[in-house]
């Protein structure tokens, strides 16, 4: 078994298959070794797990566990785009992380880190990444948070 | 004629002279083959065409135009990163769509689909594309969408 | 002393060491020719110089400030992703720029040229880019704007 694949399951994590295309937005495209992968959201079974605006005075912990979800659909997109072989993966490259709240709430970055630990702890060194953190006022669904996923494979 | 252009003269489209650089910003890089175009508001002859924030009580049609005219801008700085020639196009890559709205507003996905679907209209399978919709507060001139891509063409 | 220092020695601007790396994000990614540097903040020795809201009624002189120095800290990280040697330098390729803002806000163009005409000023021809600013209602810390950046290096 891959590393990864060992990694995802001493996590309990069992990747969804990746969603199928809606019209002319598709889950990933890849360009040259890049693979730009859709802007995903916390869904389980199609499901929308997380809504809502992260507030300063509330929680931060539903949020977080929001983005690590949104990070686990971005990555069963990223299998299929490596077409099962995780050997094929170079690193992942960027995540953009969109966090919607209340104007005071100033935490993106922790929101963010359940995406990023998430990601290095399955992908390890490989999974170390550039990354963008804001916070908006509402995404789509009502969705607590939002996560996009650049990434590097090699091309045969 | 080549059949993107066919495709713009079925849709009734004339696309606009590319926008003029302003100061050190200018409307498309390319690296490598990789064409990175500015983000693009629904302009036209140079005058913003949709201005104000959607509601989820409001009428989604005018935003989904307003994105299916930023989109229009970009394809039009598309062409002049390929130097008029569509041949040199390889594919849409990635659109990022921003949707200025209120609060409650979760239909940002209708709304950027008035961007993808004209691609996929224009460019058909080369026109399919990832994507990242989110909604945010306000966006320059008061402007309803904005939209960015990035798209591959043949380098030479 | 190659043109970009002299051009930094010229404005007064001494580059600050490169962020250290939190957690799983890291300051830069490069893949292929390709620099992906992380959001940056308006921060000087490591405080967070400009926070808050930027408001139709208010002065756009500090939002504009405060895109220049986040400008700054992403250009201290690309010299680092050149390792110091700035002949390694093709291009800036694209800038995205956040700016926290109220709902009636519309300028955002104008405070993300405080980091478009820093990056002309320094690298010239090369520094011109392509560009994304939007507005939002909430940034990592408080922070009036953050910045993020892709720049083109020559590999060896």
């Amino acid at each position: 078994m891959h590393a990864i694949e060992s990694n995802l399951a001493r996590l309990g994590i069992i990747l969804p298959a990746a969603p199928a295309p809606v019209a002319g937005y598709v889950p990933f495209v890849r360009a040259e070794s890049l693979v730009f992968i859709s802007g995903q959201l916390p869904t389980h079974n199609g499901k929308l797990q997380f809504k809502g605006r992260v507030a300063a005075s509330g929680p931060i912990e539903p949020a977080r566990d929001a983005a690590r979800l949104a990070a686990t659909n971005a990555i069963a997109v990223l299998r299929e785009a490596c077409q099962g072989d995780w050997s094929r993966l170079v690193r992942i490259v960027k995540l953009g992380v969109f966090v919607a709240c209340e104007a005071d709430f100033d935490r993106q970055p922790a929101v963010a880190n359940g995406a990023s630990d998430l990601i290095v702890e399955i992908f390890g060194e490989a999974g170390r990444h550039a990354r963008c953190a804001v916070g908006t006022n509402a995404l789509p669904l009502g969705s607590t948070v939002e996560v996009e996923m650049i990434a590097q494979i090699t091309t045969r």
